[in-house]
């Protein structure tokens, strides 16, 4: 099945707004429905290939056939950027400028690498295509001829070693396919991102993807133990044991490439057993300031959840649908914050990591909520893009940023950037609503997720293309990382140069050109073209 | 205080070697004692200085005067080479080969960067010197004038972090002196590597160290935010967050440079509470498949011990001062596999995570020998290297080297390890005694540390020197890295380049001649010379 081409996902599982959801775009945000429709898929006009007929043969003869070398308009638009809310407004407003010139899908390491050099021959960039969830601009290269490398047909599990519990998986396999395989071997990998639906083995490695369930199981750069990398000048093979004195960690250096570097075509990532018991549960703190204090001692002194969150007094009332509540200034709710603590693993290791995270959740001010409200996170845990879809089809704007940062500064990174994006969004006379939550704890400090809605206003991507430069600054200002775990792409690489530093990124761009000497490997995204 | 010069550490620890082993030298490996005594320091030939006065002149200015310039020949042969036993070796028959020609000892970073530019503009070599720990030739750059840069005047903590629990830490600061300082503070970074007490915190992050608690406090690279590089270039600095989708980790391309791409000037280290309780007992199994079966159990589903090691059964009788039984076949001992589980942290914590991990343990087919072989094991727990200098003066050749692998492809790693290095150092007609132990575990995989006993023999250097290109060549054949926590250096280098692959160690080669285009910093260490 493929995602809806101008929106998030499944078209079955569109979700219409909530009532209260509404009232509280019209009533507070000022917000006003479309009144020209968006145009169909059919309707959209592309540009015209301007790719060599005989480099389209070329690519074919690679792939073995032209049945996957795709150049229909639909294949086209279908890995026409990412999934970004400015994306999405783009393909609202008919403007399809990042067209790739074709769609080649390879079955092999060994086919990518034939691909790379067709494509050095005849001049064509190269994006690699996973899932097609990137929010950062990472499908976008600068323009020039390009084209998408879905790797869809590598999508296998190519070894699994139960005694080491390590699993070598293909870079196009989708996390559900993923964990449906590692399932019938009683085996899990644990990364269940807000994209899980959707996104790809490849594109986590290639972009530091983190899951829901990263206190229990790790990042997915903490999961991976060994990459093959294919570059235009040959292949990379990393990962002969978990961990190694062996010099720098070149599995360090290919993950959050984002294709910069080559096409990632196969990953070794541990595995763990599938849990027995799976309990989630809410608490309440009394704010935001509170809870953060209790997530850290979790963190720093455990025992660690599986999953730990907590969100800010906003995201909290609209959660529990009491959106006026925001408008009367928080003071009719007492609702505080709310926090999803989540357990997984053996039955009894589980009860008792629960009761011992319970007490300390206690001790830091928390009062449990019982299991519903963990149960509904945990069902609508990858709803919230659907949700972004009716807030654009209601003429809303709706997007989300995140960073992280050692704990000291978490505070004023959560000031700093709420200020960038409710000064920069209310200059239009529209105040947006700005809610945050951590999502992810790590002994020295945690991510911020910011989830901004606002009337679309005018012209809605140049209104949250200043919002966000303006976060963007804010974020490395106050000490934070310019991603926790959406990637760089062209949306942050200016940031992200700053954030390195020249030297940093000269050292990268030294990289750069010795695998890639020509430039074809997903150009401009994450690091600036010569 | 300094090392005694040309063995380990402070003399006055030095240890006479038991009876057992006294008898166990002669009656079983034929170790003869030496006919000719070892020349003293001051009977040590320096060769000529090369190095322009000019340049030494520049140097003393760039690092506050010429107290900081030392070109003595104490000095001088103090930083040759590292503590590997082939190095001492040399030294023991007065080669001095590798002597810099002066050593500089700088005070900021930015001394660094201008005692690197001086060096490039007289085409002088840089070595940067922490402990002068390596055992793996980290010290010993290809033969070219250069000046060995001591960091022991950058010793202190810069800042500490007690929300954050972090630590900046300057690179010449040892690591008992790092420990007293975030002890006053009620911290401890808990890395206790065999060199604990010697080695800087700038050799730790350089050669991406492994400590003896690793099972619980993380190896160093896994206790590494953030690093500040000086370079011929100029600066990199990294760590913004404990993690971060913001591209490649540039900390990951540092951490196990060992001095190639700059100098580390400043390391962001987690720290942790000082524990209340630390329980170490010794366990008995059967076997070493047995009893790495059980760490593969605690390191896999948990409770996991802050130290957990396992002796094979020549370890643990030697250990056990039995090494008749050695001789005898093994079959004159019931001792099994000896092993030590650890334990940290607070003293409820502790005593509850020891019952448990005490539970798998049994239930593994440990049997508990309660306190006394744990406290033996943790008193000479940085014993090993006085030892071996009683051995090297009693004509014996003692030496270690390690790997690590995944879990299923120990056994026979083990094995092939064991066959290179028995058959090659029978070769000479006198067989050694080989031991191993695992003394790290991951989720996915240990480490094997093999330590070697034999004869000196006519030419004991050029002895091991094959015996440990076989160990190579068997490590890498049997799926292992060169290195799980020595380092490459020059003796690991010709291994590291077919580990890394051709195109892995270019890219790294790319990085290096961005950073260090002159080719000053360690020339031969690490990655091949031009």
């Amino acid at each position: 099945m493929d995602m809806l081409w101008n929106g998030w996902g499944d078209p079955a599982k569109a979700a219409p707004l909530p009532d209260t959801v509404t009232g509280l775009l019209r009533d507070l945000l000022g917000v006003k429905p479309h009144t020209t429709p968006a145009p169909a898929l059919e309707d959209i006009r592309l540009p015209e290939p301007t790719a060599d007929p005989a480099a389209l043969k070329s690519l074919a003869e690679a792939v073995g056939g032209a049945d996957h070398v795709r150049t229909d308009a639909e294949s086209r638009i279908r890995h026409t950027r990412g999934k970004s809310t400015p994306d999405l407004l783009r393909l609202r407003t008919g403007d399809v400028s990042d067209v790739p010139q074709a769609v080649v899908l390879p079955a092999s390491h060994d086919e990518v690498l034939t691909v790379l050099k067709t494509c050095a021959a005849h001049g064509l960039a190269v994006v690699p295509f996973g899932g097609g969830t990137s929010v950062v601009g990472g499908l976008a290269p600068e323009r020039r001829a390009f084209v998408a490398l879905d790797l869809r047909r590598m999508n296998g599990v190519l070894d699994l070693d139960p005694v080491s519990r390590t699993a070598v998986l293909q870079p196009g396999l989708r996390a559900p396919e993923a964990e449906a395989l590692l399932a019938e071997r009683g085996f899990t990998l644990g990364h269940f991102p807000q994209s899980f639906e959707w996104a790809t083995i490849g594109g986590f490695a290639a972009a530091r993807s983190s899951g829901q369930a990263s206190a229990g199981y790790g990042r997915f750069d903490e999961m991976v133990l060994g990459l093959t990398l294919a570059t235009p000048e040959g292949t990379i093979e990393t990962g002969r044991a978990p961990r190694s004195a062996a010099g720098p960690d070149l599995r360090q250096l290919i993950l959050g490439s984002e294709g910069a570097f080559g096409v990632i075509t196969s990953v070794t990532v541990r595995i763990r057993p599938l849990p027995e018991a799976r309990i989630y549960e809410g608490w309440r703190f009394a704010s935001f300031e509170e809870g953060a204090a209790a997530l850290r001692r979790l963190a720093q002194d455990g025992p660690r959840p599986t999953v730990l969150r907590l969100s800010d007094e906003t995201e909290t009332l609209i959660g529990l649908a009491q959106p006026d509540a925001i408008g009367a200034g928080l003071a009719r709710s007492d609702a505080g914050c709310q926090a999803i603590a989540g357990y997984e693993g053996t039955a009894e290791e589980t009860a008792q990591r629960r009761e011992q995270a319970a007490a300390v959740l206690r001790a830091a001010g928390g009062t449990l909520l019982g299991a519903e409200p963990g149960e509904r996170w945990a069902h609508g845990r990858y709803s919230a893009p659907y949700l972004r879809d009716a807030l654009l089809d209601a003429g809303a704007f709706a997007e989300t940023l995140e960073t992280a940062a050692f704990w000291s500064r978490i505070p004023a990174l959560y000031a700093a950037v709420r200020t960038a994006l409710t000064d920069t969004l209310t200059e239009t006379g529209t105040p947006p609503l700005v809610m945050c939550h951590i999502s992810h704890v790590y002994e020295n400090g945690a991510s911020l997720y910011f989830t901004v809605v606002s009337a679309q206003g005018e012209d809605a991507v140049a209104h949250w293309t200043r919002a966000k430069h303006a976060a963007n600054d804010a974020v490395l200002a106050a000490g934070g990382t310019i991603s926790h775990h959406h990637g760089v792409g062209t949306d942050h690489r200016d940031w992200y140069v700053k954030e390195a530093g020249e030297l940093g990124i000269e050292a990268l761009r030294a990289v750069k050109r010795r695998l890639d000497p020509e430039g074809l490997l997903n150009p401009g995204v994450l690091l600036p073209t010569d």
